[in-house]
């Protein structure tokens, strides 16, 4: 009998958050204030983010203690087990060991969780009564949902309009927790009413509801904002997923030659990767490969720059990959990922040749997705497959290379609520799409006339 | 930092079954052959079951070896976590402590592959090509799925038509499984056609979808049909959740006084009850409770008797309380209940007085498995719901008796794919429903001429 779970006590469970920021060899760009085009100062930030937020989004500390109280609730199911896919492997029939966290095991069914209990409770301290987010396929608004339910809080989640009608589940999950769920754009606000007037069939995109979700707290009084991913706080909360799996690698003995995660915003990749970067900077030979769809992506084919973290402009200016706040990314089903820019901090790491990334198609991921379920048993989230995708890429040239590899990935989420994905990639109806170079363009245009980072 | 779960490591894992048979204080009644009225023989279940699950079914030897290779697989998930639920208990503010087995963590998202895992192997070992099963909401038919796809075998799914219709992503998810499900009944057998015929909307039952999936694997070469319920080999099989749950408890020191789990063909429920039942033969003291839907109250309303476990009569007369085998249950959420008899080995049991049995209603379920998503997080299978109900239950009854009581329950399933149900419960169109008396009059016609146990 094969040992195929690593697992932690929950009394193992990491008691701080590692923060990249104190490690990087070169500085980060800040963002800038779009009106003065200088760095963005707390006192910006405020009427989006309450103080304590604001701090460690800023902060430069190296490890950052998580209180006990959402120390508490992570024990739900945290740790996460780690993962040898051996029958996945067999399949594969490569030079290869894969290692995965299966971060599908939390209430919401993916890492989303990891960062929205600890948003919930900052806010809570900070007196903030009501959380007004976005979400893409619905794993960042139901994760939300339940952890503004836990700290006692209420909860609006602008669901982009394609996911909305895609994913009827997860409205209803959000609804279980106790909050509401509004398709984006909506009449609600001006940034909805604003897209709707030119495109009356929008389906949405994080972009837009973002811009629906910060002009509604910011009017609102007692409620605040929250980003599911792309702020240096999101990963910084993320990095239990890298610090617990090195636990258990340690644990195996075990270190990893490639570790991999998929990249929409940014927050499962970094999650895992962050604190394996660490180690890289410190000298260790691992390679770090994030996974994006080929219908948005934004560290292969973006410019890297200054530009807006959603389409009405009310965010900072971001240094970022980025194929233009005003994209709409094709209708794919890995809703996660459907955002124009990637994290600073990823783009970062990415520009410094620290980490790389590749793209990957929708059918090849569903290709991967549905192999991984019919021999791990677990069906991954459509966001997920990009990562797998990824890991049978990375296999394929270890044969090819003739060498031995040690893969470790984040296995982001379960697909149970994406069943329809499936369903429609098996019945035929799901097609390719690769970005066309006049988006490029398009790209460059929208951010022409912003600072150069 | 409260402890919130007790884990088991991979090699903890329990290595036999238990087989509660051997320990039983009074003898139960055998199955017989509808014809000659006499027990059945192995011979007259060779064209259903292979040999070696048939004689597991008939076996009186206490602990059953686990085939290594079905060990290797229940690594995937098992063993699974024991939770203490603080949240909740803090909600209640009654003197109970609770635990439970959370059976949630499978890829299937319940119990289920506990059983449809060994099927698969031992069906394999005796050479069957193919299965044919049917299932309820989805649970047993997306095991069976996963698990037949394992070890390389065919399988064909008879869904009932109703939660066919309310739960599309379990189809799908058996289809992504490479299993075909089909909507009960259906026009491909004699015993569909024969239901359709007269009731051409008929919602189906999981006694209908039984005689199609019978009927159609006695008919084909190299199939054979697999239960995933009632029969004793199932619940054997679904042991592995109580003995686990000895472990853990043992571990932190603690015997539950109450044990629990809901009941539809009592696979579950068993699961985690007999190995108690067991302690409980032997001296100790602890109260068992099996919970049931008001609007299928076998073990509550129906007579003990000889009855059929499919309409079409294609089954052995196994002795059990029963609705009558022509009955059809209303259409609630909670699928997986929705059957007409209850397991032998469960009824003889209850009949003995050393467990006992409960109703809830529909609405009563759904109101305590909200409460439970908006504390412990997970969102419970609407079955699972009808078990957290008996624990709210019994934990007042434990407030108003003033004592301290240790309750220990099975969570038998998430309820991801449920959604639609609490989508309807929270939106005001569930309804409450008892069985009408005359329905216990139709259930004793039904059995009337049928040999008394």
């Amino acid at each position: 009998m094969k040992q195929v779970k690593v697992l932690l006590e929950d009394q193992e469970i990491p008691k701080q958050w590692y923060n990249i920021v104190a490690d990087l060899p070169t500085p980060m760009r800040p963002p800038l204030h779009p009106g003065t085009g200088q760095p963005v100062t707390p006192d910006d930030l405020a009427a989006i983010f309450p103080m304590n937020i604001i701090e460690q989004e800023a902060s430069a500390e190296r490890w950052i203690d998580i209180p006990e109280e959402v120390l508490q609730k992570y024990l739900l199911w945290r740790p996460s087990p780690l993962y040898r896919a051996y029958n996945f492997e067999k399949l594969l029939n490569c030079p290869v060991k894969i290692y995965y966290k299966n971060e599908g095991v939390s209430p919401a069914g993916s890492h989303k969780p990891n960062a929205a209990l600890p948003m919930a409770y900052f806010n809570k301290q900070a007196g903030t009564k009501r959380i007004v987010t976005e979400t893409g396929a619905g794993q960042w608004g139901s994760a939300l949902a339940m952890s503004t339910q836990m700290f006692g809080l209420e909860c609006r989640v602008y669901m982009v309009r394609v996911s909305y009608e895609q994913k009827p589940y997860r409205r209803m999950l959000m609804n279980t927790w106790g909050a509401e769920c509004i398709p984006s754009p909506s009449s609600l606000t001006q940034a909805g009413r604003n897209v709707l007037a030119e495109h009356p069939d929008s389906p949405g995109s994080l972009g837009i509801a973002i811009s629906e979700a910060i002009e509604e707290a910011v009017n609102t009084k007692g409620s605040r904002y929250a980003l599911g991913s792309v702020l240096n706080h999101v990963l910084l909360y993320q990095t239990i997923i890298g610090l617990e799996a090195q636990k258990q690698m340690d644990k195996i003995g075990v270190y990893p030659d490639v570790v991999m995660g998929c990249c929409g915003g940014g927050s499962n990749f970094a999650g895992i990767a962050l604190p394996y970067v660490c180690d890289k900077i410190h000298g260790k030979d691992v390679k770090i490969v994030g996974a994006e769809p080929s219908s948005c992506p934004s560290m292969t084919k973006g410019p890297f720059a200054y530009d807006f973290g959603d389409l009405a402009k009310s965010t900072p200016l971001l240094p970022m990959y980025t194929l233009g706040h005003d994209y709409i990314p094709a209708p794919i089903h890995a809703g996660g990922l459907r955002y124009h820019g990637m994290a600073p901090i990823v783009s970062h790491l990415v520009r410094e040749n620290i980490i790389e990334a590749r793209a990957y198609d929708q059918m090849k991921t569903f290709d991967a997705g549905v192999k991984w379920a019919r021999t791990e048993g677990f069906v991954p989230a459509p966001e997920t497959n990009h990562v797998i995708a990824a890991v049978v890429d990375e296999a394929l040239r270890a044969k090819e290379e003739g060498k031995e590899k040690v893969i470790l990935f984040n296995w982001s989420g379960h697909g149970m609520i994406d069943m329809a994905a499936y369903d429609a990639y098996l019945s035929g109806k799901l097609e390719a799409y690769e970005l066309p170079d006049e988006e490029i363009e398009r790209a460059l245009k929208a951010i022409k006339d912003f600072p150069k980072p």
